[in-house]
């Protein structure tokens, strides 16, 4: 029998970030929009943003962080402060200088009224949210002051993906304030906790947690924490991160506090942020040449029912039988949310079919006459083959239906972690460390061996140099990375660290 | 004895609208941004919107709206499209130049990479998501089309009053497409009923529903619908909006479909919003000279502890105390949601009591020994007097917790339409009219008489004329205003239908 075509094409062999893209497009998450690197989130995928939003936002407050809201806009000056802050991240930026429309001579519309002070829209927040945290804070009784926004910011990238890397983009930004050193850092480890925590059990995507290297932290921060996934690409994507500002910030915005012996001290600041970019990790890790798959715990619907309508006299019969098992099946619940059912009553044979695959909805119901008969449902799991579809008890189907969303969210996350300890190697020898970097086949220069977990002496110029010959940098220096002497990768020079080497996004 | 000081200074009588702005202040909803125009929404500010949001929210999607989102960014050329949308709306606006920020020759920084076609920052959206529908709809199989989107909108205001007109604020706007006027018509009549029961049932605060007159309607509308409330000085809040814009955004942004009958159409479309200027009115609607009254549907705390600690010894006993009724009260529902506790232990005696009286919360409990000994709770509920406190045995307090806060949503709900009933008159005689708009004391310009539901016409000459007299417009023609013929309070011609005439923020 021969091969039944993928539902998308190329393929993840043929043309990976081709593919990406046909997996964003026939699973109806978003598009491009016509105004330049902007995106527009269609409404399965804002659901599933939903989703994350509401998992992380209840975390979040589970820790005492309450939600407000500051401006889009940041006076320039206010940059001007935080002079490395805007060299790392506000120069390519939307620029405000006019707040008016006026007609052109030839009937058109032109700027008018030019602002004295122009505004750039928000690429993050730490300087107005500064300024508020300034007049906020007085004394060590204000403190901690956990704050976190969820809004949009702009960022005027060049090559853009949707995403990954989209000029405007919708995130959360956390800001806290603290009276020592200990309890910011403590604060910055809890927040990456959430991450991995909603990384691996909710996206069912396992992450290595770590730390920067002095050459990749937020420009400001002491310590920048990440969380770092691998895609099926074998590349990075930083997927969170929590960062330790020390002084510096609450020195730029004037936070002071007086302390318990009356002494008047700079507040300890962090900030962490994740973005909608983690749904471009989320389809990369678990989409497969049919298209998207979607963890049950974030999916916008658990399952979707098709009643199958060949005869007019079946209809009825047929659509209270759907209604009745998704009655059922609303009662049920997945993870503490209600079991969310879809009834898709199109006739359209099997492209209906194959449209859920490719929205990667994780329970596809068919109930035609024959089940309706036989008490029976026919389904389909997204986390096996399309084909491999299987008659059930209809009572039972709604009986266990908990406990079949469970075991697909158990095999993707385990089967993206077989995935990345595949490719995951402990390489110590510098020519395989080149080699494992470098394509084997020209024509596909995307393919490499995955992540390395090398020594590395500390040196930035080594750091460098791997960067520059391979366009691999350290995605992290792991928490988890034990006692392990060897000699740096670049140089051979003692080092007691593995880091996680690897191309990223 | 003397009458105690209110927390509010000024007082509602001594000066309204500075009464609002110390209201503000006091009960840390929000404040002023260093950024022209814009806010802060705080906390507690915040999470009463979060409240509204969700309210709302859960009605849309019960009629099968479902959430996007659409570019902050819309291309200059897109407004021009619809000529009479940008008079009314978009003159006023930001406009983004630029791209980069460049240092300049003083070490400052200034803008740089200018833009080839200006961007404007929304000030709504049918004309960027116009653009998507066009490509969306192709058939009545893909109608109707329900969206709605959470997002912040910048409208360029020269006088800004923090939540009841700000240059930045939030929202959430719909957008349908229907294939029928009809259908169109009853989304927009259906939308409006939800703001409606989003007023009243939740914000308890009573409006009138009606439609715009033709010179008052959101520009390129062919019916706006509205509803509208009446604020403590007399003057009415236009609350929320439902547009029924017929062909004519179809028509700007090409909306097409093919009809059963295989015919091509210009789609029906609708708009409709409301946002953060709800908590304008309700601050307005409900507060009083010791601050906000939050309407406990919608309060982010339905009742605050407060542990009253003199003596060391007493701490554990009464912390206890506390925590244990806490958790009792938590297990206790309002409106579907767990009833909210909050336990603020600081010690700051009366001050602290006022604080939350300030804050708005439904139900403030303090705890002290004696209250522990006695298993007595000493409560003060806000919208009844600060002293009217009363002792209750912790338990009864516990087991009724839920019929207080619905009673005390009932209260305040028909409070509120006492007031607006009693300064709602209906004029007949045009004399009459003028002195009820006229303002008795002329160092008192905002006090008047209030709703006037009087006799027009329809022609909009006498609309103008008495907005131009008076600065008095008619906030809408109501839905429920029966049979009753008059003559206009303008011309005197004869009418068939009295109209909602008010001074308006």
């Amino acid at each position: 029998m021969a091969k039944l075509q993928n539902a998308i094409s190329p393929t993840r062999n043929e043309d990976y970030p081709e593919w990406y893209q046909q997996v964003v497009k026939a699973s109806d998450l978003a598009e491009r929009s016509p105004v330049r690197g902007c995106m527009v989130i269609k409404p399965w995928g804002f659901s599933l943003w939903e989703n994350i939003q509401q998992a992380l936002d209840a975390m979040f407050k589970a820790t005492g962080v309450k939600n407000a809201y500051f401006p889009l806009f940041i006076p320039l000056g206010f940059l001007e402060k935080e002079a490395e802050h805007v060299e790392g991240f506000a120069k390519e930026c939307a620029v405000v200088t006019h707040h008016r429309l006026e007609k052109s001579a030839d009937g058109g519309l032109v700027p008018g009224g030019a602002l004295a002070e122009p505004l750039v829209v928000r690429p993050t927040s730490e300087t107005i949210i500064g300024e508020s945290f300034s007049k906020w804070v007085r004394s060590y009784r204000d403190l901690p002051l956990l704050i976190n926004q969820w809004c949009n910011v702009v960022r005027w990238e060049m090559r853009t993906r949707i995403f990954l890397r989209t000029s405007e983009f919708l995130w959360q930004e956390g800001h806290t304030v603290h009276a020592t050193a200990e309890e910011a850092m403590e604060r910055t480890e809890l927040m990456l906790s959430i991450y991995a925590r909603l990384a691996e059990d909710y996206l069912a995507m396992p992450v290595f947690r770590g730390r920067k290297t002095e050459a990749e932290r937020f420009p400001g921060a002491i310590d920048t924490q990440c969380i770092e996934a691998m895609m099926q690409d074998r590349k990075a994507l930083q997927a969170g991160t929590s960062h330790f500002l020390g002084q510096n910030f609450a020195k730029a915005s004037d936070i002071r506090f007086q302390s318990a012996q009356e002494t008047e001290e700079y507040a300890w600041t962090t900030s962490w942020g994740a973005s909608t970019r983690l749904i471009g990790g989320l389809i990369m890790t678990h989409g497969d040449d049919d298209g998207l798959i979607i963890p049950p715990r974030v999916a916008p619907s658990h399952v979707v029912l098709l009643p199958i309508v060949r005869k007019d006299a079946d209809r009825r019969p047929v659509m209270e039988y759907t209604d009745k098992i998704a009655a059922e099946l609303r009662k049920k619940s997945c993870y503490g949310r209600p079991v969310q059912v879809e009834i898709d009553p199109r006739q359209m044979g099997g492209a209906r079919n194959w449209e859920w695959i490719k929205k990667g909805v994780p329970i596809r119901v068919e109930v035609g006459p024959r089940d309706l008969a036989d008490k029976s449902v026919f389904i389909g799991r997204r986390d096996k083959e399309p084909r491999a579809r299987a008659s059930m008890a209809w009572k039972e189907f709604v009986e266990t239906v908990p406990q079949i969303l469970d075991e697909i969210q158990a095999n993707l996350f385990r089967r993206a972690l077989d995935f990345r300890n595949t490719h995951t190697h402990r390489i110590d020898d510098r020519q395989q460390f080149y080699a494992f970097f470098t394509p084997d086949n020209p024509e596909k220069p995307e393919i490499h061996g995955g992540f390395a977990l090398s020594h590395w002496c500390g040196d930035p110029a080594c750091e460098a140099k791997i960067k520059e010959d391979l366009t691999v940098s350290i995605r992290c220096i792991p928490f988890d990375r034990g006692q392990d002497k060897g000699g740096c990768i670049c140089c051979g020079k003692p080092s007691d660290q593995r880091v996680v080497f690897a191309k990223a996004y």
